[in-house]
């Protein structure tokens, strides 16, 4: 299997030269989209576009055609996991996702298993597969899972939270408990993401989205060592090819040298954070993603094309850096604002 | 006029020897009292209260009857200088503040003034001077005010928000509207805090409470440089006295060294700051104030103790400690936590 004829975005993971910066964004295939929301609505809901391999496979590609990225991303949900779980995914429309049974007893915490991906999440590998097809080796396919702490917040608390007063009790209270939620976790995650490199991802991030929500502390102990143990279990190659791997904990921008000494190949980072200092920091150890703040992309397209190359610039040239934004598009971006962003990245950073 | 009989806040502050790290919590008269809901209720509202200097004075003096606190703090609310700017504070019940006339239109900036504190809120003067009065030089009196980043925030947007994409968009689409906004807030802020210093506050903390929305270069010239401004601006000394001043930045980790080079005494800390990481960040430019997770008050008393142990232990011992949480107590707390936390800080730092 030869890589992507655009093969930018996997470069500037493993630090090879780029021919110019590539640019993805996170939530690419999205509410701020029309053709998405149509979409959707054929769908009925989102939990069904996302069980659909063929609707999750048409979603995936929808911001390729209009935009010059350089990767696909996965259209799937973080929370697929403990669904397959057995704990019953839900969205109550305008409330977010939620559980309807939440991990609460100690005795189901004791019962809770990692499923096995290819049977209780196969509608991901087989959107997987068809999306790489779809993609005729264009750009790279990205997967993903949420991490081991991110999902536990949503499994104990039973959905999202303003303070997850929830988990962060039991972490304090007990501990035990919530590492043994974090080993399932950890064991399905790796799991998850080797099914996905395995049906044809071709680099896989971890979204750590509430890891930044606990102290120093806490984060080492109940965050980023589960992360480590995924890294660490995650194939390195498919079909010849290194697989990279991106961590990205918002809010950790204070973290970045224990993240990066996790063997991950890349750090996300959200806004912020100043991409050049974390480039200091960090040194060569890995590639860096971001960062750009998602608000930026409702101010004029001047505007957004000047701060996406104030970006480029804070990185500093060379490669080693993948442009995204610093958190998930918003749903009420102007779709054309993202044409300005992606044209300037570009531009500003192609070798001539 | 004398110290306050108990003045660890005051000497850790200022990195003088204490008997113990001083502590005092934000939000420390709040909603998790019965006696602060009771008051709430005789006046009515809650800007009532703020308006009321016997109520405000009395609410204030709550937690301090309660626990074995080191300093009050002035009961008020950040928005009241731009409610005196004419702006017209209300709270929607259940909804947080609102302004009935947020700045929109480029004239409502152009107009906009500093409000003249010994006039337009002397209600706070007169709490202020209240409150000295019934603390009868017992513990120190805390004043405040938001930062006018933060300000801006609400003025713009016309109250809270999840992204604040009305003043973002400003930022980038209209910067010298923002600056304008915040030369007139800066001014405000300066003439506020210095009012209250005359009435008897014995040091002030800017809450910088969005300030850690915004990327590095924005908090730099937008959130930062105005505290600047307004930090050498502020009366040094009063009746003989020096009086500290505290920059709180929530989401401001990354950018301790910078925070510490404006001048300001100390620094606060929310959680997500290892403290004795920070110290080693700052060296003895500043003192710290921080930074247990208000959501570990959820925990069990004895877990409560642990985690305060936990961070006078990660401070490292001597001077320039001031404990406090990470941000503001919730109101969800149960009253009698506080006890186990305030206890277990000043036993651990108690010199023998």
């Amino acid at each position: 299997m030869a890589r992507p004829r655009n093969d930018n975005f996997l470069r500037a993971l493993l630090r090879e030269p780029v021919d110019y910066t590539p640019v993805w964004l996170m939530r690419q295939a999205g509410r701020y989209l029309p053709e998405y929301c149509e979409t959707r609505r054929r769908a009925g809901n989102f939990l069904n576009l996302c069980k659909s391999p063929s609707m999750a496979c048409e979603v995936t590609l929808q911001p390729l055609a209009r935009y010059s990225l350089d990767a696909a991303i996965l259209f799937s949900d973080i929370l697929t996991v403990p669904d397959a779980m057995g704990l019953g995914l839900y969205f109550a429309e305008g409330e977010g996702p939620k559980f309807e049974r939440p991990l609460r007893e100690e005795w189901e915490i004791r019962d809770l298993e990692a499923p096995d991906p290819n049977v209780h999440l196969r509608y991901v590998m087989d959107a997987v597969v068809e999306i790489r097809r779809a993609l005729d080796n264009s750009v790279p396919l990205i997967g993903f899972s949420g991490s081991p702490f991110t999902l536990a917040c949503y499994m104990v608390e039973g959905g999202g939270s303003d303070d997850f007063r929830t988990v962060k009790t039991m972490l304090y209270n007990r501990p035990d408990l919530l590492h043994r939620i974090l080993e399932v976790n950890t064991t399905a995650v790796t799991d998850y993401l080797n099914a996905q490199i395995e049906s044809g991802a071709q680099a896989v991030q971890i979204f750590d989205t509430w890891g930044g929500s606990l102290s120093a502390a806490a984060y080492q102990e109940f965050s980023l060592a589960y992360m480590e143990k995924i890294v660490a279990g995650l194939k390195k190659t498919h079909d010849g090819e290194r697989i990279p791997c991106i961590v990205f904990t918002k809010g950790g921008g204070q973290w970045l040298e224990s993240i990066a000494a996790i063997g991950c190949d890349a750090i996300g980072l959200d806004w912020t954070t100043d991409i050049g200092e974390a480039r200091r920091r960090v040194g060569d150890k890995v590639a860096l993603q971001g960062n750009m703040d998602p608000v930026a992309l409702f101010a004029s397209p001047e505007a957004i094309a000047k701060e996406g190359r104030r970006i480029v610039d804070s990185f500093g040239g060379g490669t080693g850096h993948v442009f995204n934004l610093g958190h998930g598009i918003s749903q009420f971006t102007p779709p054309d604002h993202v044409t300005a962003l992606v044209d300037a990245v570009h531009e500003r950073s192609r070798r001539s």
